[in-house]
């Protein structure tokens, strides 16, 4: 029987127009789409001619979910030509991609990855920062904090330690949690730290902090997705915004 | 004097297709584009009506050809509306973005990043093999190695051997050194590596290996960019490869 490709494409960040132009052709020619949650409405309708499954969950997928969407993209190669996989960002990075991947591959479907522009690059694009620069960052370490579900170890923040400049992704919630972790591993509570929330969207948000005010910061959040900028580079961002705090409290 | 914007804007890993669309429609706008060398003739194309300059240096740029390059964008800014700085991969991952956005800033000239696909991506991509990967890695480090220059100390290695998944640009070369300095941070001979050399173009390649055999290995690349993956996350692909050569050994 012959099947058809499953394309996992990465939907980049946000932005409909952050789409490389290899998954925006791919979307006009697919059959069906899978996608995310957080996929943009103008990026799916790009899959003028396909059929759309919403398969998103954000945090806390259980694995039975996984396996019935690794089930529904082998049934959908058996039925259509082109399936697309749709991610947010990039499928390699949190994507969960190698269980689709592997799912595939064993059932005997051809795979192609799509690569995309990960959040935490729109980020440093929106913030005008670069992740690496020269004297102060050589190394940038993009993670998941792993907080909640009774974990009580912080061996996750130590890359964040070790490397320059720390991305953390979904860094939204249990934000006391992440900032002991971060301090656990050996960052001083005044390391320079920023959050941006739905980076390169209409609603993106910016608020500076430092590893130690994590909590109060993350107060101040929407429901859009947020990722955690740590690191040295970021030190003008952060003491910029608390100047400028400061100047409001003073002509207060 | 009124002046244009300079937007810095990620070329992709190197096929035409992986530029993003805001990317594409920039080109097609721009009145001047400064790009790199390794930069596609394809995607270059895009710019049809703009002047194009070569600004590009690989490895050992100096500093002063840093500062030549800042003036050429300002000066390019305060006569064209559109002016376009092209970058290999993501403008704020090892693109030396910073010291052109501050030189900009400084001069009072308007700046926009465009981020893009940076070649460990779509080195991953090709690999079908996900950065990160439930059970196995949770962090995943950019890093370039820091060898040559009489340059004696390793620590440049230690954030990639705390983190899962090591992503080394500019790895191609001295890689006696890379192993060397990977293994002083800790890791063992044996840790799972690949080089992928030209990640997503027509000439790419892929070198499974270990952390203490590079030198033999990067002794089969070519001249392309080759970027050095490490981590568990690879130990199939290094073990079907090692089989793979220990059956042509057999049979041969």
């Amino acid at each position: 029987m012959s099947a058809g490709t499953v394309y996992l494409v990465g939907a980049g960040p946000g932005a409909p127009d952050l789409l490389t132009v290899r998954a925006a052709r791919l979307l006009e020619r697919a059959d069906i789409v899978f996608h995310d949650a957080l996929v943009h409405p103008d990026t799916l309708a790009l899959a003028a001619r396909a059929k759309h499954v919403a398969v998103g969950k954000r945090c806390g997928q259980l694995s039975t979910a996984q396996r019935f969407i690794n089930k529904q993209l082998v049934d959908a190669a058996r039925r259509h030509a082109v399936v697309v996989r749709l991610k947010g960002g990039d499928p390699m990075l949190f994507g969960r991609a190698q269980e689709e991947i592997d799912a595939l591959r064993a059932a005997g479907i051809a795979v192609e990855v799509v690569p995309g522009v990960s959040a935490g690059f729109a980020a440093s694009s929106g913030l005008l920062q670069s992740l690496t620069q020269r004297g102060v960052s050589r190394s940038v370490v993009f993670l998941t904090p792993r907080v909640g579900e009774g974990e009580q170890s912080h061996d996750w923040a130590l890359p964040a330690a070790n490397a320059d400049t720390g991305v953390l992704y979904m860094s939204g919630r249990q934000a006391d949690l992440i900032s002991q972790g971060l301090q656990r591993a050996g960052l001083p509570a005044s390391h320079p730290a920023v959050f941006v929330e739905s980076a390169s969207l209409r609603g993106e948000r910016v608020l500076p902090t430092r590893v130690g005010d994590l909590a109060a910061t993350a107060a101040q959040l929407s429901a859009g997705p947020a990722l955690l900028l740590i690191g040295a580079v970021y030190e003008g961002i952060v003491a910029q915004a608390e100047r400028g705090s400061e100047e409001m409290r003073r002509t207060a």
